[in-house]
């Protein structure tokens, strides 16, 4: 999606630590606008599938999401929760994930009323990296019996691989932006073309 | 709002320690064109307010905060962050909070660069209780020197007296449902009039 691309160019900070922020609008400041145009490149990409649910995961999931949903006919969009709060309570599917960026592993939950084999999903997530979020994701959808039709993914660090092994796997990952290269010291960010 | 209350009476479920779940279609599923009905509400309510940046916080908030963006303008919303990230770097504004779902304390941090004097914020969140959680965002923008130009909130917890005192102090606060009493005996909720 070159417009996500461009703007990936012209804001994005490339930090030491393989760190690309893009915070001034995907995951601190949100651009819904660019929120809207990334659901309905979404939408053509998964014209057809049967999806009837939106999985995410909090926080920066959400927001978009919310608005992929508007392009999947208002389906619900459940998000997986990273802690245990005492509002989950009822049966849950629970796996545990390491965050890059926040660098610990905590466990994300779903409730179970939330998900089973009756449901068509597609995952959306902001960044796909080594892949482990998408995996705990991915092994919620296998305990619930739940079909996953795609995966959507706004910025995929293609150079981590994790993308790559996920679509080796059969999975349907549409990333709007891969970043294949990225440097620290230029600042200088190549895509996938 | 009438659809909201008759939501809250139908899916609602009312919990002991003063527990009102709502995961449904709020806080765990989003009914994605609830959501957008809620922010056409705000946006007649708020009508004729220069707002030019939405304010929420993660998690619950994102979603209903991009919803109501777009009855703005398509205002960039900035959701403030509970835990420390690696890609949060730069001057930030932090405060402290205690979570009554969480049952724990927590930072809540907003990058410096989003939130100015010249900002007119519309602050958004899914619940509204005693406050400590909005109270949280206020202090953020007195110490960014923005003006707050309205409260939106889905679900207040009217008898726990954290709106009134908003509204005492000169916010203008509007609940979309006020539960008035709920009694997890019965599952009876009572909304204000």
């Amino acid at each position: 999606m070159k417009e996500l691309e461009d703007r990936i160019r012209e804001e994005g900070t490339v930090k030491a630590g393989d760190v690309l922020k893009v915070d001034t609008f995907l995951n601190h400041q949100c651009d819904v606008a660019l929120f809207d145009r990334m659901g309905d490149e979404w939408a053509k990409h998964f014209a057809g599938r049967p999806v009837n649910k939106i999985l995410t995961i909090e926080a920066s999931g959400i927001g978009i999401a919310c608005a992929a949903a508007r392009h999947f006919g208002n389906v619900p969009v459940v998000f997986a929760k990273k802690a245990q709060s005492i509002n989950l309570e009822g049966e849950q599917y629970v796996t545990t994930i390491y965050s890059f960026t926040k660098q610990r592993e905590f466990p994300v939950i779903v409730a179970k009323k939330f998900l089973s084999e009756n449901d068509h999903v597609l995952i959306i997530d902001d960044f796909l990296a080594n892949g482990k979020a998408l995996g705990g994701l991915l092994d919620i959808c296998d305990a619930a019996g739940a079909t996953v039709e795609g995966i959507g993914i706004a910025v995929e660090k293609g150079y981590m691989g994790g993308g790559d092994r996920l679509r080796e796997r059969g999975y349907d990952v549409d990333s709007l932006a891969i970043v294949e290269s990225m440097d620290p010291q230029t600042g200088d960010i190549e895509f996938r073309s």
